[in-house]
């Protein structure tokens, strides 16, 4: 994988190569059914259904879109279009050829997918179903782990499966050994049996053993599994009445040159020479409409549409931009219809389409939360860091907000590298604020299953009831670094200074630290089997990708297919 | 480091190099002045109270005399010989010399060593305090993190500081990360901040930071550390009353040669081309005494020197026996008499020398939990895998118990790789049981907080209400697979066959995919600081210490203290 493309994570269900999507009232069908020929890069051929990052960018487009386009789907079934094999996992010669960091990152996009999986089936009454009518091995056992039920056909030879350790010398990563035990139950004995029988388990043992849920004998398949999702479908919580339209997710405007992706709401320019991405995001133009209006505008909808676009950015610079470790947010608008936005939602999240613009502006924040990249937020006057907003600078390591304002608007009149245009605003001449919306005190948590703020106040109950307090009045800079919102309140004087020496000192520093710090400080608290993924798995398996005994000539993954035996250094660490 | 000693964990305070340890009533003063000339392999001097393995050794030594040995203790003062420095840390050029197994198995040492400092503050009354009287830097600073309570001299230069990151391109791996935010409940925006300034903090910002607990003049220095000590000792929970007498860790016997390492109570044989140690543990002898006697018998007593002894094994092979990847247990003896002697320490957990012993057993099981060894625990006829030592089982990636009785009992007649010697042995002639106690069942937590039970029955609370119903009886190899206590019963015909098959199946695989699979598997369920630290931080660290980034040539660990920068890939992964 010598020239990896720049990849482009927008797509439609008519573009499709390797999936189908149908729905049929309140059941939809998910059939994978791999092109062979439609890796994401050349060099390897996705047989048995086993999937490249293209792969899995459609599927998680189909899983965003039920959740939009379809409010009438309460319960999905994934299944594959191929005899006798439902997925056979990550394809092994992508994983083997590809560089370090596209490895991590591949892997990083299908565990949140799969997280989106889990997120549907609990927050949004889409329950997914799998329906594994053949062999799901490795990833593919991972997918199917990630549904709320699954059903293994008994046909003798279709078995699930976890054959990475004992074939390829690497851990099963997308969430496999977390869900084995944390959300299946399976004891840990045969957990490790399992993930050494690269055969894997059939039938009535793998129900017994937890793996599956069911093994369904092939003459009652089709009908067993039509059943089990009828079911499903009637036990759903989902909110939408009969009858609701969706709303159609349209094609995300963009706008790309080698310095700038640009959205309707969002901006970035990426400064190479820096290693910087400042990304500027629009707050709303105007004030919100009614219920009514909003479903009306849809994927025009401002919350929605900013957030579909933050969505394809973090994700387009994760995969496209790995040499711009730090990523600076700022924003600028109008605080108070920010929050009139937040309002609106909140005021009807029993209306299924204002659940699921919450629900995604969630999953997205908290993609923030786990990119390998240093993120600033700079809050300086004219900008809107309230409620939904201020997430994005809560979600940062650090924040900066400008004590009074800039005294010399001239100089900052340029675009200039750190320091925003101001003059030609007319609000900029008024001190920035922060502002604390019910947005920030619980619909949108973390991994960790606490809000951004709870995690920010961990063990510090009387700064967080003191923030709360706050709630809903415009903070100054000084306010806010005294109750703790932000780190740093500099004034005009120190600004340009002190966020130049941040910003550089970042850019010196080991980028594989900064990972690995930012992944431990950016969790404080309890864990959920979310956090194991990204936090314990992932760690263990990037560690295990960059050892010789994976990635080296002669390591397992190397020499797998090659009819050599791989060769270990039998070391234990 | 191209020749690694054979590293040997027995030490006495009288044969210290870089520790002293004086005790005055209830306060114990434990100095760290380490020798520079002393580390343990040749390369590098320990300046500025920087450790190695052999400090932390004899530090690991003092924590746990202290617990027995002076049961009048109930603070203990960790302070530094030298001026103006507490402790530096971890040496680098040790760092930047070893190989990476060296450095991961160092760093879980110390990390055991300091949740060893926690769980004496916690369960015994002898609470920690850090009296850094000179900067606190990096590991020197994730020691006193493992204290209670940090006290910083206030004298315009001392400060704490975790500099890994800027200097070193590396974590502060020793908890720093965890315990920051997690223990010490440092904001997470300024813990980032912290972690990028070399220098680090002092004064009456490190308090207010909570980095430490107070910041204290010279002049009242040595006053205010005395009055912190004696609050502590006045507040501690420690069941000794005044007067009672330690007891004395006499010297632990050990023989070994290539092929063996023997105790008293443990026997270890290696088997270099398998890749295999057998350990086994015999039994109590008699009866156990009552709880007089057992203060009598003091390093003696059963439970206490078979701890000690599995304490040391686990320490040596690890250090000492990295190929050796598959650790057997087997267990000889009457499962009666081990029950009986649980049953004397749990009637007398109020005991100050009781209760240490139950502490210190668990403190050996995590020890275990956390070895990067793939464990296997084989129950025969003649085992006594009861309470305390069916923990042992319960600790193992998989148990085999044997149904029925070896027809062939010449064929196991010589102690053969896979099958003791079981004709010697009167009872080998009666099957195999295994009997749950009271010990399993709550005194012998994981990292986790769960017992090892419970970990294994996660989510299924009828499963462990059976198991907990079954209390005290033996049980057969057909009646503990049925419920779920041991992975798998085969019967004599089986046995030989499927133990070897599994043994050699491990060894072929990859050491490092074993190392993350057992590490994800072994800790299900709720995580703590303890699991954060060996899962999450262990396992980033580990990655890091890996990359080009950190230990190739250019890497910053390498390049540290040569006046040349290092040379990153920038690329964030």
């Amino acid at each position: 994988m010598p020239d990896q493309p720049r990849v482009e994570f927008r797509t439609a269900p008519e573009r499709y190569r390797h999936w189908r999507l149908a729905t049929e009232g309140p059941v939809a069908t998910l059939t994978m059914d791999v092109d062979e020929q439609g890796g994401i890069v050349p060099g390897y051929e996705l047989k048995l259904n086993s999937y490249d990052l293209g792969v899995d960018i459609e599927l998680y487009d189909a899983v965003q879109r039920l959740r939009f386009e379809h409010p009438e789907v309460r319960a999905v079934i994934v299944t594959s279009g191929k005899e006798k094999v439902f997925c056979a996992g990550a394809n092994i010669r992508m994983l083997a050829a590809a560089p370090h960091a596209w490895k991590v990152n591949f892997c990083k996009f299908t565990n949140e997918t799969r997280n989106g999986i889990e997120d549907a089936s609990e927050n949004s009454g889409q329950t997914y179903l799998a329906a594994c009518n053949g062999t799901a091995s490795g990833g593919g056992y991972e997918l199917a782990l990630a549904c709320d039920h699954i059903m293994l056909i008994d046909d003798r030879s279709s078995a699930v499966a976890l054959p990475e350790l004992p074939l390829l010398g690497v851990l099963p990563g997308t969430g496999g050994l977390t869900r084995v035990t944390d959300k299946r139950h399976v004891r840990r004995d045969l957990a490790d049996y399992f993930a050494t029988k690269s055969e894997g388990i059939a039938g009535r043992k793998a129900v017994q053993w937890r793996l599956v849920d069911e093994a369904v004998p092939r003459a009652r398949w089709d009908q067993a599994v039509a059943e089990r999702a009828a079911e499903f479908a009637t036990r759903s919580s989902r909110p939408a009445r009969g009858g609701e339209p969706g709303i159609e997710l349209t094609p995300l405007a963009k706008t790309q040159n080698g310095e700038e992706i640009g959205y309707r709401h969002v901006t970035a320019r990426l400064d190479r020479q820096a290693g910087v991405v400042e990304i500027t995001v629009q707050g709303p133009d105007d004030a919100p409409p009614d219920i009514g209006r909003m479903r009306e505008q849809g994927a025009d909808f401002w919350t929605l549409a900013l957030t579909r676009e933050l969505d394809d950015l973090i994700l387009d610079l994760r995969s496209n931009e790995p040499e711009l470790g730090t990523w600076i947010f700022r924003t600028r608008g109008d605080p108070g219809k920010v929050l009139a936005h937040d309002q609106l939602l909140l005021d009807h999240s029993g209306d299924w389409l204002a659940h699921e613009i919450i629900h995604y502006l969630k999953r997205t924040l908290k993609r923030l939360d786990v990119t390998s990249r240093s993120l600033l937020a700079l809050i300086e006057p004219g900008s809107c860091f309230a409620g939904s907003l201020l997430e994005l600078a809560l979600a940062a390591d650090r924040s900066y907000q400008l004590a009074g304002v800039f005294e010399d608007l001239d100089s900052h009149a340029e675009p200039a590298l750190l320091v925003p245009g101001g003059t030609t605003l007319p609000q900029s001449t008024a001190p920035a604020t922060v502002t604390v919306g019910p947005m920030n005190l619980g619909p949108l948590p973390m991994g960790n299953g606490l809000t951004r703020l709870q995690t920010r106040y961990l063990g510090d109950d009387r700064g967080l009831a003191e923030v709360e307090k706050h709630a809903g009045e415009p903070l100054t800079a000084e306010e806010a670094e005294q109750i703790g919102l932000v780190t740093f309140a500099p004034d005009d004087i120190d600004w340009d200074d002190e966020i130049r020496i941040a910003v550089e000192e970042r850019a010196s520093f080991s980028p594989d630290a900064l990972s690995g710090l930012e992944a431990n400080y950016r969790f404080a608290g309890p864990e959920t089997m979310e956090t194991k993924i990204f936090g314990r798995l992932t760690a263990w398996q990037n560690w295990i990708f960059n050892r010789p005994n994976a990635a080296g000539p002669e390591g397992a993954l190397r020499r797998f297919g090659t009819g050599q035996r791989a060769v270990f250094d039998r070391k234990r660490v």
